[in-house]
């Protein structure tokens, strides 16, 4: 079974300018989804997929493939839909898993263990979730719990928020849906692969730009000994 | 109206060992809570519900009321329902605003927003929320979207995480709920308060420990300038 990586990066982002190749933490964003692709050992082939010659030449230097999208699919109209088409359409695989560089906290065995999930083959999409061990409402309305009795979080049935931190298509399945021009992106059987939130944290904004560095940077600290008020 | 402050905080926690009293980035734990309502500036009183005179001492250092809960309800096993309705039974109020020390993270000018929703008065219960903007299934089910289609994330109807970082109860329906014997948790014409995610983390295990201890680092943190790959 062939499994290949795809990272999409397009220079023109919005809210954070040029976001792939600005440094966090004393590395361009996009590196960590290389990194993190590359260092899962579960992939035949590692893709950038990009307008961008610039993008292109970060993915050379780290060793891995450039894809390069045609202009027209290069736009913030373009579709998750329409550029995964294009890009399937050019390479052979059973299985496309895309990793998204703005969850770059992911760890590259989170990665090994989605991979092997997707191995298994009974899903056509599967889908990175958290699962959210919290009352929630939708509309006003209990979702999981009755506000009749209060009970543990942790004994709630959670409710589980796609993250699109890793993304898995079978091929077949994908571009079949594609050409009968339905939405592909949930196509056929969906099965989730939950990980930990502090894996799962999505740059889109300033604030978990800095956000993301404060983790990096937690991971980094020694754990020391805990102090306490008033212990010496 | 008269709205006074409650923070529960037992020295028996059980997953981070004394937690209210170990140091986070310097500071007992409980002390965020306490310099955030006292610094919200939005409080009549501001007490801590402790069975603990180590806790005691600690509020009082901290310039805030000390309310010694019963033995009974200082147990792994005593509600929320229980301990509040004890206290509330001692305190005379309109509101009672219950924060979480484990959530350290939010700001005081959020407490404050957050009782200025409160004495609105529109509400029995305010819960503060996160909006999750995302793809969400419970059992397998999608809540606020369809597989027919992908759009984008900020145009979903969210779905609405209790995050209990703060929470409010109009005494008189508590009172009367508990009486009844039924959840008083969830007493009466529920609200919610949408606070921001990294507000709200909840600091239940040693990963969130970590987690909270950097995005307080990262909040001290020098933004400087972004710099980018390839740049100088």
């Amino acid at each position: 079974m062939k499994i290949i990586a795809m990272i999409p990066a397009r220079m023109g982002s919005k809210r954070i300018p040029k976001k792939n190749i600005r440094l966090l933490a004393g590395k361009p964003l996009l590196q960590y989804a290389i990194e993190n692709a590359v260092n899962s050992g579960a992939f035949d082939e590692v893709w950038v997929n990009s307008e961008s010659e610039v993008i292109g030449e970060l993915a050379k230097c780290c060793g891995v493939g450039f894809h390069k999208r045609p202009a027209e699919l290069s736009g913030e109209r373009a579709t998750n839909n329409d550029f995964t088409r294009e890009f399937l359409e050019c390479h052979e695989c059973d299985y496309l898993v895309m990793l998204n560089p703005t969850s770059p906290l992911i760890f590259p065995e989170t990665v090994a263990d989605f991979v092997s999930f997707v191995r298994d083959g009974k899903y056509d999409t599967v889908l990175s979730v958290v699962e959210e061990y919290a009352e929630c409402f939708f509309c006003g309305k209990p979702i999981n719990f009755s506000v009749d009795g209060k009970v543990n979080s942790q004994d709630l049935v959670p409710v589980v928020k796609v993250v699109w931190a890793l993304t898995a298509w079978k091929r077949e399945t994908f571009l079949r849906y594609a050409s009968l021009g339905r939405c592909a992106t949930f196509s056929g059987e969906l099965g989730f692969f939950p990980i930990p939130f502090d894996q799962a944290v999505d740059i889109d904004t300033e604030a978990q730009w800095k956000l993301a560095e404060g983790i990096l940077l937690a991971r980094k600290m020694d754990n020391g000994g805990a102090e306490y008020w008033g212990e010496k």
